[in-house]
C-alpha cells in the first residue's frame, strides 16, 4: 500500500478555517488554545471589548454574559464542560443568537470520569467508609454490618449519557439500579421511572441517590427536603445517602443539612454547590457525614475535548450536519 | 401438578446425618449453630475435653490446636472463613488426619464481598480520596490531577476465585488489570504473569497492587520491601498504592511503613495485619496514608456458608464426591 501526499496543499484550506474565541475561566486556557489551534486555525483567547465580526466559533466556560453580543457572525457555540446552564442562562443566546447551534460536550473521557466518580462515592457509602475512618481515627478495631451490593439499590436521577454509563458500571459491580428521568428511557438492567408520577416510587426504593440531572428551570432546587424525605428509610445501609455530581443549584444545601441533622439522610457526597468555590464558612466543609470534592467529578480535559470540537468545526465547514446539539426547548 | 409427601419418613434419614463440631471463635456461634442444624443434624458447640468418637465433621475458625486429636473419627474438615492457613498450620491435620478431606469456603457471597472491598479501595486510591479528605479537613477548594481508569494498571497477586472476581469488576469499570499467580491462570482481559520470572515485569507495570494470595509457607512475608520497591514509580497516580485483603502474615508491616516513609509507596489500604486485632500502639492506625479496616473485607456469613457445608455433608452421606477440596501439596 503506497501513500500519496494530499493533492491539496494545506495552505489553500487554511483560508476556510473559521476563527475561534475561547473563554474558559477556571480552566487551563493555554492548553485549550494549543489543542484548538492544532489544525492551524486561529484561536483568540481574550475578547477585545469591541465588536468582532471575524469570530466564527465560541468555546465557552464561565464567560461573562454580554460577550456574545459583540460576536455578530457567530456560527456555533461550544460548551467547554459538561452542562450548558452557563450558556442557556445568557439572554444573548435567546435573541441575537437564537438560531446559532449550541454543541454540548459528549466525550467518552468525560463520561468515564463521571462514572468513576459515581462508582467511587457509591462504594464509599456502601462499604461504610465514613464510619470506618472515624473508627480508625480512634484506633478502634470494630466490624460493622456489611450488606452485599445486590441488597442495595442505587437510584440515578437523570439517565442521559452520564447516568447510563454510571448505571452500567454499578450493575457490573452487583448493585440494583433504578433510574428516574423526565422522559422515558430504556436502559438494560435498570428499573426506570418517569415524570412526576414515577418520582415517589423511585425514591421509596432508593438507598443511594445519585444526581446527574442537567440544571434547567425545571430541575433548579429539585433535590429538596421533600425529595430526601421520600428515600428508603429501612434499607440495609442504616439510612439513605445522597451523591450530587451535576450542579449545585439542583439541590438545596439547607435541606440537605436539615435531612442529615434529622437523621433521615445518613450521608452525602457533594461535588457541586450552590456557590462555588464552596465558601470557607459553609458548615458543609466540616460536616462529619459529608464528603466534599471541588467540582472535579468530571473535569474537562482539552486533550480529549478539543479534537471533538475541531471535528465538528470541520464538519460544519464541509457543509455537514453537527452532532450533540442542545435542544433549545428542553434546555439541554 | 400434584405434590406427594415423600415416601421416606424424615425420621429414618435422621439417623445417618453426621454430627458436627463447630468451633468458630470471633464469629457468631449461635447463628452458625442454628444454620448448621437446619437439616436436623446435631451440632456440638464446645468440645468436651475428652476424646469424642461421635463427631463426623468439624467446622473450624481460629480453633485451638490439639482439638482435632480428640476427634478420631473425623470425616471432613470445613474452614468457616476464607483461607485455610489456620488449619494447615495444625500438626494434627498432617499426621492423625492426613487423609481427611479439607473443604475450603468458595461462596458467591464471600467472593462478592471481597470483590466489593477491592473495588472500594481501588477507587479511593484512584480518585485520590486520601488527599481530598485532607483538603476538606482544611476547608481547601483545590482540584488534583485525575487520570482515567484506562491509564491505571491494577495488579492482582493471586488469581483464584477472589482475584478473578475482583479483576472482572475492575475491567468493567475501565482499569487495565494485570495478574500474578504461582501457576499459569488465564483470565479474560487480564495480562497474566507467572512464577518468579513473571514477578518483576508484573510489579514494574503495577500502579495499584492488590494482594489476594493465600497464606502458605511460600507466601509468608512475600510482600516485602523488595516487592514494593519494584512497583511502577512514574505512573499516573504519582506513586504506587498497596491493598492487602488476604492475610497479614503475607506482608511485612515494617517494610510497608519504610516504603511509605521513603516515598516509593504512595498509600496503602490494609484489612489484615501481622497481629489482629491491630495493636493500639501500632503506628499503622494513625498513619496519614494508610486506610485501616478490621479484617472485614469478606466476613463469613453463616446464612450463605452453612447451606454450602450442609450440601457437602449430604453429598458425602450419599457417597458422592466433595468439591472445593484443599490441595494438601499446594497448601490451599
Amino acid at each position: 500500500m503506497s501513500t500519496q501526499p494530499s493533492a491539496v496543499p494545506s495552505g489553500t484550506l487554511k483560508s476556510v478555517k473559521g476563527r475561534v474565541l475561547l473563554t474558559a475561566h477556571g480552566m487551563n486556557a493555554d492548553h485549550w488554545r494549543r489543542m484548538l489551534s492544532q489544525d492551524g486555525r486561529n484561536v483568540v483567547l481574550e475578547p477585545s471589548g469591541e465588536v468582532d465580526p471575524t469570530i466564527d466559533y465560541a468555546v465557552l466556560w464561565r464567560y461573562p454574559h454580554g460577550l456574545l453580543r459583540r460576536l455578530p457572525n457567530l456560527k456555533i457555540i461550544f460548551s467547554a464542560g459538561a452542562g450548558v446552564d452557563h450558556i442557556m442562562s445568557d439572554p444573548d443566546v435567546h435573541d441575537l443568537h437564537a438560531n446559532v447551534p449550541i454543541v454540548r460536550v459528549v466525550a467518552p473521557n468525560l463520561t468515564q470520569h463521571m462514572a468513576e466518580y459515581v462508582v467511587w462515592r457509591v462504594m464509599d457509602h456502601h462499604r461504610q467508609g465514613i464510619a470506618y475512618r472515624q473508627l480508625q481515627a480512634q484506633s478502634v478495631w470494630e466490624s460493622l454490618s456489611q450488606p452485599t451490593a445486590s441488597e442495595v439499590t442505587v437510584g440515578i436521577m437523570g439517565l442521559g449519557a452520564l447516568g447510563r454509563a454510571a448505571a452500567e458500571k454499578l450493575l457490573a459491580i452487583g448493585f440494583r439500579v433504578a433510574g428516574w428521568s423526565r422522559t422515558p428511557r430504556d436502559v438494560p438492567g435498570v428499573e426506570s421511572y418517569t415524570g412526576e408520577d414515577g418520582l415517589t416510587p423511585f425514591l421509596n426504593r432508593t438507598d443511594i441517590l445519585v444526581i446527574l440531572l442537567p440544571l434547567t428551570p425545571a430541575t433548579e432546587g429539585m433535590v429538596n427536603y421533600s425529595v430526601l424525605a421520600r428515600l428508603r428509610q429501612n434499607g440495609p445501609l442504616g439510612g439513605p445517602c445522597l451523591i450530587n455530581a451535576s450542579r449545585g443549584r439542583v439541590h438545596r444545601e439547607a435541606d440537605i443539612l436539615r435531612a442529615l441533622d434529622e437523621g433521615i439522610l445518613k450521608e452525602a457526597s457533594l461535588d457541586v454547590f450552590e456557590r462555588e468555590p464552596l465558601p470557607e464558612e459553609s458548615p458543609i466543609w466540616q460536616h462529619p457525614r459529608i464528603v466534599v470534592t471541588p467540582h472535579e467529578a468530571a473535569a474537562s480535559d482539552p486533550d480529549h475535548l478539543a479534537p471533538l470540537m475541531l471535528t465538528q468545526m470541520e464538519a460544519y465547514e464541509r457543509g455537514e450536519p453537527l452532532s450533540n446539539l442542545v435542544d433549545r426547548e428542553r434546555g439541554y
